[in-house]
């Protein structure tokens, strides 16, 4: 059984340490915070690190499971210090055109894989994280110019915690993220603002409103990286519903509902497809 | 034990009659539905009337558990054949100020009660029904001079399958739903067609960009009502909120990251509060 290190015990690094801890094998790990290093230090197999760079040695993968600026300091480093140990590199940054960049640049590009399981949650740190949460969970993967080992490496690791490996082309995968991802994040964040402004808690709302401002509990420190790096996409994105809202508002002022039930059976069909 | 009747056997008078059904006592009801009239009519105790007007006489209390078009047509019949019979009537139908107009028109406002519980879901019909809806859940309840017996009968009646009545004003709850329920359904319904146009299903999306959709799949019918009476309270909530993500869009096209940061850590702060 391969040995793959772990740095960051967040909601994706934490749950992917529950997963290799179960399945019996070692998992050297490091998180910068005490308690997570703690709690996670209680699970079996669970070796806790001095560092990220006191992994370098002796595995076979790595995954960095930190928000994408730590995956930007680290690469450089690990360059400088795994040689080569470790047939594959990955992180699970969400973004990936930047992290195969850093990796092209410190000349690691031969082993290293972007990972993105789609599974996010507003929750966020090792109490979050839970056994199984990949499962089922398509994993977008990119490289640019990993070998066939880190690879397969990587492939055969996100399937041996259930979840179904995806290979894609990093440009698209980011700019598609901008849509299904970014865009929903920015929205519920100015739902929940703009509630708060009218005079509203969370209380006031049913379960529909509820579910819609659930994304505004989000961290901030990984949207402040993400949107550091790539708010393009999102932003195009945001403009098309900005305008599309606005003439919504139009036509429900001057008391226009036939256009917006038509909006919702074409809305309703798309939902259930 | 009191007899109530149910017209309509959707998510909300389905779920009612079950528990009235559980609770031992015999339950009239009635639905234009072949189907639903016949599912409901295997649970103990429920009695399907021929049609609406039928329950008219012999009950206590009686809940119109239809969309809002269908209360417009059901109340000023109902005032030709009640006379004295039941003690109060109700509503289910989300908006306020219009059933009570029309109860008072009927010469019903004084054992008329408006009651929204704010239990809603993108699911409808008899099949999305369940026991126990409404324990727990939040009912706002209006009336336009109802006496006290139809006011208890109608807080009790709530209290009886777990719900919490609370009496409010109804044109300022209708205002606050164009706030806290029809503002997120409409941006929920949007945000699916401005994804479905750039050409994304609903399996591109993570579990909190599915979580915002959710809503899109609601009842046309139900909002062809509810807009076709208050489209006013939603269209200033959305001219907010189109403001907002078009600033927002701006901000994120010149590489303002931080903006949205702030934003988000307001926004975590409420939802959280």
């Amino acid at each position: 059984m391969s040995l793959v290190s772990v740095v960051g015990l967040g909601l994706m690094g934490g749950s992917l340490v529950r997963d290799l801890s179960r399945q019996g094998t070692e998992v050297p790990c490091w998180s910068p915070d005490p308690e997570e290093t703690a709690a996670a230090g209680h699970l079996p197999g669970v070796i806790v690190a001095d560092s990220p760079y006191a992994l370098a040695s002796g595995c076979d993968g790595v995954v960095f499971a930190t928000p994408l600026g730590a995956v930007r300091d680290l690469v450089p480093r690990w360059a400088d210090l795994t040689g080569g140990s470790a047939s594959w590199l990955q992180d699970v940054a969400s973004l990936q055109a930047p992290p195969l960049d850093w990796a092209r640049a410190a000349g690691l590009a031969d082993r290293y894989v972007s990972a993105h399981p789609m599974t996010g949650s507003e929750a966020s740190g090792f109490g979050a994280s839970r056994e199984g949460l990949y499962q089922g969970v398509p994993v977008f993967l990119s490289h640019a110019g990993a070998f066939e080992p880190a690879r397969s490496g990587a492939e055969n690791f996100w399937a041996g915690v259930g979840a179904r490996p995806v290979w894609v082309d990093a440009e698209e995968h980011d700019e598609r993220m901008g849509w299904v991802s970014h865009l929903p994040q920015v929205v519920s964040t100015h739902l929940a603002l703009a509630m708060e402004e009218a005079g509203f808690s969370p209380d006031d709302l049913g379960p529909g409103g509820r579910d819609m401002v659930r994304l505004a509990a989000s961290s901030p420190a990984m949207w402040r990286d993400i949107f550091g790096h790539a708010s393009g996409p999102a932003s195009r994105a945001l403009k098309v519903l900005a305008e599309r809202l606005h003439i919504e508002a139009e036509r429900l002022a001057s008391g226009d509902a036939e256009a917006f039930v038509l909006a919702l059976e074409r809305a309703g069909r798309w939902r259930k497809s």
